[in-house]
């Protein structure tokens, strides 16, 4: 991108993290090139800086299903109305927010076609052709795909009207089958999130009021951002047979009776990414985990005008060198100063920058700066490869770790309503309150602070006392925060 | 599947090739499970024996297009239609075909969104504010999306109405990068269909009447079916200055004028599977070459009733073997007949078989069955994976040859334009005949004979004589063809 097109078309400064979150995160998600707005409302443009980091994304969940035991398939982007409307809840869920096709081919349709805001219903009407038996039994299937849901207020990677996701549908012959699936994709998606994308999560179960429409039970993940409010990352769904009863899914059991299946769903979307840049960023810009970054090492030459002929093969030596390694590495070759490359590549979040310039080469050294704690040493080029993967591996440790503490100091419990709303206000985070379970103190706490119940974690504890708002004994311990 | 299943909803048996093709065709893409009709009309739900070939597809092509320097990125699915109109010929190409959203969020939208059916418009548009000098260029962009064409005829994989493709859009400073690039990935989908689909191609450009709506030139690939017709299986277009021109995307070069770019764009799709089904495919299903078959080897434990504990953990020794090797193998663990699951996978294009019974144990050997020539050869278990591979080679080797002396048994030059209309009257084929260059011949003899000109190879063949129809010099040797 010239000098031009920056002063013409872009952010060409970032404002400051600790000054304005939300400014500084649209700045950041451009300036970078991750991604941009197009000209349709509420859609972006996902470029390539973007995509890439996606791809590594991508990737990591694809094998891990893959791994154990799905498969993938595509179903169709389109959904027949009268499909969407088979399961009651579901339609009521999602019927407000879907676009709806009604012109094709030159010609009105006989019946409008829903875009799929998931999908449900139209994988749901072919299981009910492929299943008969409990032989075929369980299907694991998975589809990466796009879906659409009418959005008012859109935020890039966060909340567009178009996303990328993935999500899993399976059936089962019992419940408890049905639910083990269920929370051994809740266990993948979180370890996922926290090797790959650095970013810790809480584990837990959704309330009656913010589980999916249609499910017996959601659980999700939940990560925290670094100006305090919650991101669900990931959320896993036991359908029970409600979908199976709607879609008319049923197989012969292996008492020759004819029973309905036990269904999931579960996804992740490009969301994530929203996610890493917000755990991780800094007033700098971007700061990306190593193992989803589309550039793990930069090298910058240095040195005087002769730099091209002095400098660059000996850089071009060592960048063959790392790429043989397995470690993504480009050489940033344009005609700018490299105090203007480095700040270019700390904004874009490269882990490790690699200087080398005419005294390093009589060294047989590199300087080596990291992007997390800007910390720089000289390094001998013998070697350099296992010393910069070593680096590589701490700096996902390190991002990880940071994560976690932020996330520690920014998790409090409340013992009294008004300590609670006082935490809200303040200082934001998770606050850790037990809850009496019912709908009308969620909504009331929500009122109040704008808080909303993350989730619940399965760990064992069983809630105590009374719950924060009401005198109502309480049935759980929930976690709520301000979420995006 | 349960039998039960296959018997209520399912082909049983697979029509022989040899004597309905068409319906062979349907047969085994269901009986096989790669694709199945959908609830909405021209769609199809991709299955997972089908979608995993598409993604080996996928991959082979995605990292030709990285290597070659390409990076992916997302663009939206909606395109204003104000936009689509912007490249005159484009929309009256396109505007037939396309579907229109007109309700979105419970509201009716101020402008239609059409649905893209290719993404020059939206990725010109954005180009128009990403590119501003010389040093921007070239951009060199793919994306692997969904795209939906309202068709009136549609068959699994060949024609539907929404299919999975990528579409590469790059912009240059000149024509000549243009259309070395045209030419470049010209190269690299022939490469890949010859290497991965053992598929062999035609490399040519089309005709005027042919080409691409808004391009300068396309070139394509075509390949020759089980039947005789023609299956054009990738384009790519040097679309000269028509988008640059119709978006603005200008630049301002390299002597400070301000330029319009240069761009193309290329693209392969699902169509390919169809290609590797009817290029490879007999009488008995499937025949898969093993760079792209979901499963290169399964294993079939033969056995009296003790089977499960007398060969099955032999069997599982062995796949664990062939795994660590590289190759993916399954074992058939079902409680059904050798005998039917050899037909099975035969069905379904396994390229190798490797049975496994007590006799075999003894001699510490097994009984390899090769699915494209049938024959059986006993291997000792020692070195297995290696030979395995090799066999694998030589397969994928066996069925480009086995392809490519079909096509040149079936192409043929045609003298006099009875014996054009003789030729493809019979034993259909590709038909090399001159061509004067003109529409009007084109389109009499598609008239006559239902065959058109599939493209004109750039094989350095100065073209001689008179058109094939009429008494014109001509200007090309053109390949006829009845086409997909």
């Amino acid at each position: 991108m010239s000098k031009k097109a920056e002063a013409d078309s872009f952010v060409t400064e970032i404002t400051p993290r600790s000054q304005d979150f939300s400014r500084w995160y649209l700045d950041v998600v451009r300036r970078t090139e991750l991604a941009d707005y197009s000209p349709v409302k509420g859609c972006m443009v996902i470029r390539p800086y973007g995509y890439a980091i996606w791809e590594h994304i991508q990737q990591a969940f694809d094998a891990e299903f893959k791994r154990t035991g799905h498969v993938n398939a595509y179903f169709p982007l389109f959904i027949p109305e009268s499909l969407l409307h088979k399961e009651a809840e579901h339609v009521e869920g999602f019927a407000p927010q879907v676009a709806y096709v009604t012109h094709g081919g030159g010609e009105e349709l006989e019946e409008k076609l829903v875009i799929r805001p998931t999908s449900e219903a139209i994988i749901g009407t072919m299981y009910a052709k492929w299943i008969q038996s409990w032989r075929d039994l369980p299907i694991l299937i998975n589809q990466w795909a796009n879906v659409v849901r009418w959005e008012k207020v859109t935020r890039p990677f966060l909340r567009t009207t178009e996303f990328l996701w993935q999500e899993g549908h399976t059936a089962h012959e019992t419940h408890d089958e049905a639910e083990a699936e269920t929370l051994m994709i809740l266990d993948l998606y979180a370890s996922v999130s926290e090797s790959v994308l650095a970013m810790p999560v809480i584990k837990g179960m959704k309330s009656e009021s913010e589980k999916f429409a249609g499910a017996l039970r959601t659980y999700s993940i939940e990560a925290l951002m670094g100006d305090g409010r919650a991101l669900q990352a990931g959320t896993s769904h036991n359908l029970g047979q409600n979908f199976a009863k709607a879609f008319d899914i049923t197989f012969q059991a292996r008492d020759k009776s004819v029973q309905h299946v036990w269904g999931t769903s579960w996804g992740v979307s490009t969301r994530l990414v929203g996610g890493v840049i917000m755990t991780h960023g800094d007033d700098s810009g971007l700061v990306l985990p190593p193992r989803l970054a589309p550039y793990q090492v930069v090298i910058v030459p240095i040195g005087r005008d002769n730099w091209r002929e002095a400098v660059l093969p000996k850089a071009k030596e060592i960048e063959g060198q790392l790429r043989a390694a397995g470690i993504r590495v480009m050489i940033d070759e344009r005609d700018e100063r490299p105090g203007w490359k480095f700040s270019e590549w700390e904004m874009r979040g490269v882990p490790l920058r690699v200087e080398i310039g005419p005294k390093d080469i009589e060294k047989s050294a590199v300087l080596v700066a990291r992007r997390d704690t800007r910390e720089k040493q000289s390094l001998p080029m013998d070697g350099l490869a296992d010393r910069l993967r070593t680096l590589l591996d701490e700096i996902q440790k390190n991002l990880f770790e940071r994560a976690r503490q932020f996330r520690d100091e920014h998790t409090q419990r409340a013992a009294t309503y008004d300590e609670f709303k006082q935490i809200m206000e303040g200082r934001p985070g998770f606050v850790i309150a037990p809850w009496c379970g019912l709908a009308a103190c969620e909504t009331q706490i929500k009122n109040d602070t704008q808080a909303t119940i993350r989730n619940m974690p399965m760990n064992g504890v069983t809630p105590s006392g009374k719950c924060i708002r009401c005198d109502a004994p309480a049935t759980a311990e929930a976690w709520f925060a301000k979420a995006y």
